[in-house]
C-alpha cells in the first residue's frame, strides 16, 4: 500500500546555494545532510508536515542526477511514495504492468529500503517507493 | 506559513488513459475531475494521505499544460504548498528575493487561492502556493 507521499526530490547544482534558497521558501533550515555513495549524491532534506523535500547533488559525473542535469537542468527528479512493504508493492505494480528499475529493493538515503519504477510507464514520472528500515 | 505539500501536478496528454494508469499506481480511484477554464485545462485528483496528485491534461494549445507538454513533454509540472495565508506568504516570499507570477492571488482548482512563483528564482521547481477559500 501507498501510504504517503514520502518526499520529492530535486536535483540541484549547487547543494550549498540551494539549501540557502529552499530555506528561504520553506521557512525552516533543512535537518540533515547525507552522501549516498552508491547513487553518486549528496543530499538534504527539509520537512514539510508530513512531506520531505530532497535536494539532490552530484558527486560524480556518473550519477544519475549529473545525468539528469546535463539532459533536463535543475527542476523535480523524482517522487517517492512510502509503502509498508516495498516487496509486496513491487509484485503488485509488476502485476499491473508496471517495470521496475531494481528487482532488488536497494538502501537509499534516510534509512530507507527503494525501489524506482520506469518513467516510460508512468508518463514520465520517477517514481520511487520507499520503505523505512526497522532495525 | 507553507503548512503542508497540498498537491503534485502532473502533465499529461490524454487524462482518460492517465486516469487509468495513475489508479493502478496509487491503488486507489480519482475522487474527482473539474475544468479550470481560465487556465485551460481539464484536472483529475487523486489522494494520498494528506497530499494529493493533481494530473492536468490542455483543452486549449494556449494553455500552459499545452506549451509545457510542447517543450517537455508529460511528467511532473509543479509542486503545491498548503498556505495559512497566502498574502501573507507572497510577501515574506517576496521580500526574500522571489518573484511571484501572479501578484493577486487567483482562483485556482480544487475551490483554492493561488499564487505560482517563477521558477527563475526556485532551482527551476514550479512552486504554487495555494490556500483554501473559506465561503
Amino acid at each position: 500500500m501507498l501510504t504517503n507521499v514520502e518526499h520529492i526530490g530535486i536535483a540541484v547544482r549547487d547543494l550549498d546555494a540551494s539549501n540557502e534558497l529552499f530555506s528561504k521558501l520553506l521557512n525552516v533550515a533543512p535537518y540533515k545532510s547525507e552522501a549516498v555513495e552508491s547513487e553518486g549524491v549528496t543530499t538534504s532534506f527539509f520537512k514539510v508536515n508530513q512531506t520531505k523535500i530532497e535536494l539532490l547533488e552530484a558527486t560524480s559525473p556518473d550519477s544519475p542526477i549529473a545525468k539528469f542535469l546535463g539532459k533536463k537542468g535543475e527542476g523535480i527528479h523524482h517522487i517517492a511514495f512510502e509503502v509498508d512493504d516495498i516487496q509486496t508493492e513491487m509484485e503488485r505494480l509488476k502485476g499491473e504492468g508496471f517495470t521496475v528499475l531494481n528487482e532488488t529493493p536497494k538502501r537509499g538515503a534516510d534509512n530507507k529500503l527503494v525501489c524506482f519504477l520506469h518513467p516510460k510507464g508512468t508518463n514520465e514520472v520517477l517514481v520511487e517507493l520507499c520503505q523505512e528500515i526497522k532495525e
